[in-house]
């Protein structure tokens, strides 16, 4: 099994049990979001931006418009700590102090660069679409020279990650399970819901049946994740 | 009404119709949330660490065990970037480079301090579980002394912060409306799901009445919404 190995930047210093460093794990945990939040240090200070995101190997890409600040101080070879959570739920204990949360995040460390060349650049952002649109590319119109250009791309390798995690009911002092502080889970996730038209949309157009793969569903952390198993 | 003026971090650069840096809207999406992306700097790297806060006016709050290296970091008074951001929709435009992300997005910047004063800590736990769970406080036992040690708290005034958002369809150049491709809004949400029990629960413990506040919401964001407006 590959692993990222732990070191001093990502290697858990409490509640070991939560964690993990192998590829199979981090990626499960990246592979079914679709934002992150990028975390990178101009002068001094941290900016935390959220951004959508996506996954080619052991790589990481995410984009924006050229003249995003962001993505400008990136574009020079910026440390990154890009983090993904999903959130699955509320742990309500029996004393205040075991409340906790169920949830899956990782935290990848690297350094971001831009992505100069354009039919590089011009491949990933299709491979972006048909992560969560697939059949869509074939559809549209290709990019133009234009708009590629007003696309800013970075990349970053991972190299350090690590994954975490919590699940199951609460954990409570032996003592307070004689309470009768009601205990349990409030199960939480993200879900997609029925496509909406646009008013605008050319007449007899229908909605695509791959639409089905992302929209209406409970779960929608699940549909992202088969979406990109399938596309490998 | 009340702004964080905008300042070098926090002034969009671009897309300035989607900022806002009025008090209420701020406010408003972080009341929507309870997981936050804490962003910091150690030794130069970045680190993004997802996690659960508060707000007590201008003020933002965060917890977590005495031995984590994020909240020991930050007890010197460190730097740090907070934002919360809320999914609200995928947006599939005619043209790839016109797709986009429905959100609301919070990025707070303040100087993140220990909360050294122990009642503060126990006042502000309560606070913290009456925010989610209310009428909570009142049916468990108090914090210990030990745990009130255990727990270290961060505090950060708002020193300046801005509101992101994009809703609505997708907006298209106009010689791609004629095209046959599909086009509208998969909208997304933070959904919860009814409350599993507790497989320890003592017999004959019932579930608080007011638990239907944050169980079984197709919305949770609106749920926390309506309980920090009513909480306060």
């Amino acid at each position: 099994m590959q692993e990222f190995a732990p070191t001093s930047r990502t290697r858990l210093k409490r509640r070991r049990e939560r964690a993990a460093y192998d590829e199979a794990t981090v990626y499960a945990f990246l592979d079914a979001g679709f934002i992150a939040h990028v975390g990178y240090v101009i002068d001094g200070q941290p900016y935390v931006t959220p951004t959508a995101y996506w996954r080619e190997g052991r790589r990481l890409y995410w984009h924006g418009s050229s003249a995003s600040r962001m993505l400008r101080a990136q574009s020079s070879g910026l440390k990154v700590c890009l983090t993904v959570t999903h959130l699955d739920g509320l742990v309500m204990a029996r004393s205040g102090f075991h409340h906790s949360i169920n949830y899956r995040s990782v935290m990848a460390f690297g350094t971001a660069r831009v992505v100069a060349n354009a039919a590089e650049r011009a491949r990933q952002l299709d491979r972006f679409i048909e992560r969560l649109y697939p059949g869509r590319v074939a559809l549209m119109r290709a990019a133009t020279r234009q708009e590629l250009k007003a696309t800013t791309m970075v990349s970053m390798e991972i190299e350090e990650a690590s994954a975490k995690s919590r699940s199951g009911p609460p954990k409570d002092d032996a003592a307070d399970y004689a309470s009768d502080v009601w205990a349990g889970v409030v199960p939480i996730a993200l879900a997609s819901l029925a496509p909406i038209a646009d008013r605008l949309l050319k007449p007899g157009v229908k909605a695509p049946a791959s639409l089905s793969m992302i929209a209406g569903r409970r779960r929608f952390d699940d549909a992202l994740l088969k979406l990109a198993r399938r596309s490998r």
